[in-house]
């Protein structure tokens, strides 16, 4: 029995993704982010950044969500979701999933908590118009390679398919939003329907409608 | 023979320790960062999001430099560093892989490159003084984990090290450096003499003098 602290469309998303997607046996652990609980002495004995998600698996806790996503896949290798050692698909699928997540996700979270990277509350638009167009800038990168590929590193569904979904629904809100993207888009309307993704948004309580 | 896409004292860093580490066979091409090379057609073919290093293996080009490390480690299990598949440690490496990724070394981005997160140059220093504050409590958060560990994930020395290692030194130029952090620094110093350190900072020209 895995344990997932999470709270709604956080960074816990994709680790609920993967865990619904290969039927595991899992329990959510809501992280009250309202009052704040990601910072409780208790939380920041699991997770010292108090950040969102944690993954307790027996003995072992992990956080940051790439990590997590690929110790899932690890464990679990019959589904195929990460390429074996010795694949050479294997290095492309660290590459994008870094990308994603050092620099997707890091811009976003600079444009949803602007305050948190400047000392001045009256220069917050100056970061949220910087942002926007950097986010525009990696998203257009990832359109390019869906141009030429079904999924994000080739013709199979990985973990990374996964977690481009997760921060495509954080990216709805800004100007130029995923769905502006031709191939981006076209990607994200077919994963939308998909049975894990319908079943973990739904539990989530997560609007999928922008998609379809 | 491996060739990595460099430029000194760049993300290139920490694969080139590596490369250095296990006594691979490789060729160093520089990336002229001064005449921003990286942005040139032909090296945006390699590397889509122009930035420092790929590394070219054969038929693979890989960008991101957490994916250059892995791929180097998985390819070369031989010399440890990183815990094979099934070893408890494995998900620490990727945790600490991630967080020093998507965390220290992005908050070391915005700092250095601060004009990129706002559309107002006047603003620059209200970003860089909130940058400082979150470099620092990166930093402690790395310090918490050294206080109980001889490396980063436990006894033994892993890729995560040289990637620690090559953010600290982006990192002394901060008011609250690595060296403020009582482990952190007793850790760097120790590593600051490894004779991977020591050969690939000579080739890079990187003065350790700060560490010692």
């Amino acid at each position: 029995m895995y344990k997932l602290y999470y709270y709604p469309n956080n960074a816990s998303l994709a680790p609920h993704l993967l865990l619904k997607h290969m039927g595991l046996d899992y329990e959510l652990l809501l992280v009250d982010k309202k009052s704040n609980s990601q910072k409780s002495p208790e939380y920041l004995k699991l997770n010292p950044a108090g950040r969102i998600p944690t993954l307790v698996d027996g003995e072992t806790v992990i956080f940051e969500s790439p990590a997590i996503c690929i110790h899932l896949c690890e464990q679990h290798p019959e589904h195929s979701l990460i390429p074996p050692i010795g694949d050479k698909l294997r290095p492309l699928f660290f590459q994008w999933l870094t990308y994603l997540n050092n620099t997707l996700q890091a811009e976003l979270m600079v444009r949803y908590y602007p305050h948190r990277h400047t000392n001045d509350e009256s220069t917050i638009p100056n970061v949220i118009a910087a942002q926007d167009e950097r986010i525009a800038d990696a998203l257009a990168i990832i359109n390019d390679q869906l141009a030429h590929n079904k999924y994000l590193i080739g013709d199979e569904l990985t973990a990374c398919d996964f977690f481009l979904f997760m921060l495509a629904e954080w990216s709805l809100p800004i100007e130029k939003s995923p769905l502006h993207f031709e191939h981006l888009a076209a990607y994200l309307k077919r994963l939308s329907q998909h049975p894990t993704v319908l079943a973990v948004n739904d539990i989530e309580k997560i609007d999928l409608t922008p998609f379809q």
